[in-house]
């Protein structure tokens, strides 16, 4: 008998899982809260655009969306950084040919939904809300736009409903559900920067433009309409914040001052700014990621993080491709695929939350005087001469899928305790790219990482 | 005018901090939900009895209630372990004098509402069962027993409601609450043994009891009725665990096994495992400790940890204590106290959490034959010789009010560092207690923690 699967939650990963799960001979109910914004063209889901690398690409090829996803995305070779000063600078993301892209959240998300349309196997309810579940039989309850209150009974269900998921708030009452909740200092809001009036960019479009202030950054990255979509990232309270910033002077001062390069292009920022309530950025970490070997955890509905690393959708996706490499690899036995699934995904989420919250420094300090450019300097020029040795952990995230993310993370907390030796050596300043220099980061990383990939 | 306080829950710490304010001259309003445990006389609050050490002390003798409540308490000099071959070791807690104390929970929480009582500005009200909170007013509804709702206006409030805490599920849906409820792997379940018949205790009345069996461990603390309240702490799944033990044979050979010498003393412990249901162990961390100023949560609420290092309590009287030194300090000011009571304790909270959860291993491992028990001799004898350069960990949290617990754990890690490095010198399960190894230890404790307390 074909058994059945409930997927809560319409966007990307719970559309990505509907298919994977169909193409294993599985009959699907993909329920989603919102309207179809195909139907409504209104796209009413969460920030506008993102960034895919080569996780989120590797796990779409898996299920051969790869190549059709990316004909929309918009190839991000390196930062485009704007100074104080107005100087502008492009820092490569990696090698050549690596790229990070920009997608648009709706379009890749109507693209899966179109293709989802084309499995006999799946259903799609929109507008059908989760109210209630049962986790030991993984009955759903719906509230249906309109019409009554609709109970789905199927053999199995995912949570694929997001960084406010229903189900995992639902899974609260459980005993033994450990959860956490972590705000960051920094909210955002979104500005908007046009496309010139034939439809080009107005910046460089192949970039994510960054204007690093240490305590707060604007971002840009690129839509395929020309325009660009920003991110103002700032403390909640404190000097400046979002808080303190309420007087409209003080505000055109604020953009003045530190974006004065941006005013020529960005959209009314002073009027948007103001009307806009800021976003907070918040982490969700939760164990178990499934219950009863029933109901199942998936995406941001298992581990909401920061998008600093822009890495959620591509750890999303990754989780989606563990559930059918699992899938094949036990024969259908969700009692084992379960359990493997949160046991191997577990950590590296963790892991992918731990190094989104540390990169605000990374991206926000980009143009800092600090040691920290010297540190990079000396890394991307010691991965150069040694590229068995040393991937830049920038590029074991976001370009090396084959190193899970709690591997990247502790390789590179280990160079960073090489890197730390190597920024006391005396005159480093001057006489990082020495050979001398050089020998000795050899040295010392064949110690500490000799075992490693 | 006087300012007003409500205060939420009347268990010790409550009652305490409701003392306190009240000797600062405020108008102090204690709701409790339980019907008051001096006129029913069945105390229902939770775990019997709980381990009093230095901090509690110092802070109750701070409001002048320390040589009242420890008449009731009972000293504990050392740990009595009980090996599974039968054997039996003392361990000292720490030097001469140095002692914890086991205290009835209700006891002393009957004591302190005795106190509260002889104060003419506090007013107690038992079961009123908080609904309903405005964290900008300080306005707080209550259901009453047998009574209408009861809307309570005063101009501050503080939730010292326990590890359950109403006052800190209603902040839930205030903005940027960060929230962590983390399950420990164990659980637990009590059982008794009983006094003998002339009321004296069955075992050596001065020690705290353990059957320590690594991933699982019986405790034992006396009682002033000769008594002592005992606790299984086990894994709830696993071999063996709460989950595997459900047949009476099994759980008969588990106790005939594991705690042979124990079933002389304990109280039908087979029923009472058959019939009680494990209780879980959880850890709450919160931030912020306080809303609007107006606002402020104390104690478990605040900070619920694991009972494994007899801190609990400890730890609530302490973040009573500090709000006492702030008030004075500040003058009365909120605006001021809240700010710097929750970054003063937040820190600490965190740093006992922390250490409680690791301190499982410490109690469960003490019969163990691993380098630990090694490590600890290793470190009592240098401790002894070098008292200014090193007090042990132990009793840096228990014994040294002075030291702030995150303080402790800072110190603990590097003397964990040194140790690491001890161990690893040759031989050094034979020439541990020589003087060229305590040089070793002296030098390298003297480059980490030289400039330490």
């Amino acid at each position: 008998m074909q058994e059945s699967f409930t997927v809560v939650g319409g966007g990307p990963v719970g559309t990505l899982l509907a298919i994977l799960l169909a193409r294993h001979g599985y009959k699907v109910g993909l329920y989603e809260g919102r309207p179809d914004s195909r139907r409504t063209s209104i796209y009413q889901g969460k920030s506008i655009n993102i960034a895919l690398s080569d996780r989120g690409w590797a796990s779409l090829e898996k299920i051969g969306v790869g190549a059709e996803v990316r004909k929309q995305a918009i190839p991000m070779t390196h930062r485009a950084v704007h100074g104080s000063d107005g100087s502008l600078t492009a820092i490569p993301y990696g090698g050549d040919g690596d790229a990070i892209w920009s997608v648009s959240r709706g379009g890749i998300n109507e693209h899966l939904l179109d293709i989802a349309d084309r499995e006999d196997s799946i259903r799609t309810c929109f507008e059908h809300r989760l109210v209630d579940l049962d986790f030991e039989t993984a009955t759903a309850t719906f509230a249906v736009a309109g019409a009554d209150q609709r109970i789905v009974q199927s053999d199995y269900l995912f949570g694929a409903d997001g960084a406010h998921s229903k189900v995992r708030r639902l899974a609260h009452r459980l005993p033994r559900f450990s959860y956490s909740q972590t705000y960051m200092p920094q909210c955002y809001i979104e500005l908007n920067i046009p496309a010139n009036s034939d439809g080009t960019h107005q910046l460089e479009k192949n970039a994510l433009h960054i204007w690093p202030r240490k305590d707060f950054m604007l971002i840009a990255l690129p839509n395929p309409d020309g325009s660009f979509t920003c991110t103002l990232f700032m403390n909640f309270a404190g000097e400046p914040s979002f808080e303190s910033l309420t007087e409209r002077s003080d505000v055109e001062k604020f953009f003045a001052q530190h974006f004065a390069d941006a005013l020529d292009y960005l959209e009314r920022p002073v009027d948007v700014f103001l009307e806009k309530t800021a976003a907070p950025l918040f982490l969700v970490q939760v164990f178990p990621w499934s219950f009863n070997c029933k109901v199942g955890l998936i995406g941001d509905a298992a581990h909401a993080i920061v998008p600093f690393y822009g890495q959620g959708m591509n750890c999303g996706f990754e989780d989606c491709a563990e559930l059918d490499r699992l899938i094949t690899k036990y024969d259908h036995d969700w009692q084992q695929i379960f359990p493997a699934y949160e046991n191997i995904r577990k950590p590296n989420g963790d892991a992918i939350a731990e190094l989104s919250k540390r990169n605000f420094v990374e991206m926000s300090d980009l143009s800092g005087d600090s040691n920290f450019q010297l540190r990079k300097k000396i890394e991307a020029r010691f991965s150069q001469l040694h590229p068995e040795l040393w991937t830049p952990l920038y590029s074991m995230v976001t370009f090396s899928p084959d190193i899970p993310y709690a591997e990247a993370l502790r390789i590179g907390d280990l160079q960073n305790e090489v890197m730390d030796r190597i920024m006391q050596l005396p005159n480093i300043e001057k006489d990082w790219d020495t050979p001398d220099v050089m020998q000795e980061l050899h040295a010392l990383a064949t110690k500490k990482l000799g075992d490693q990939p």
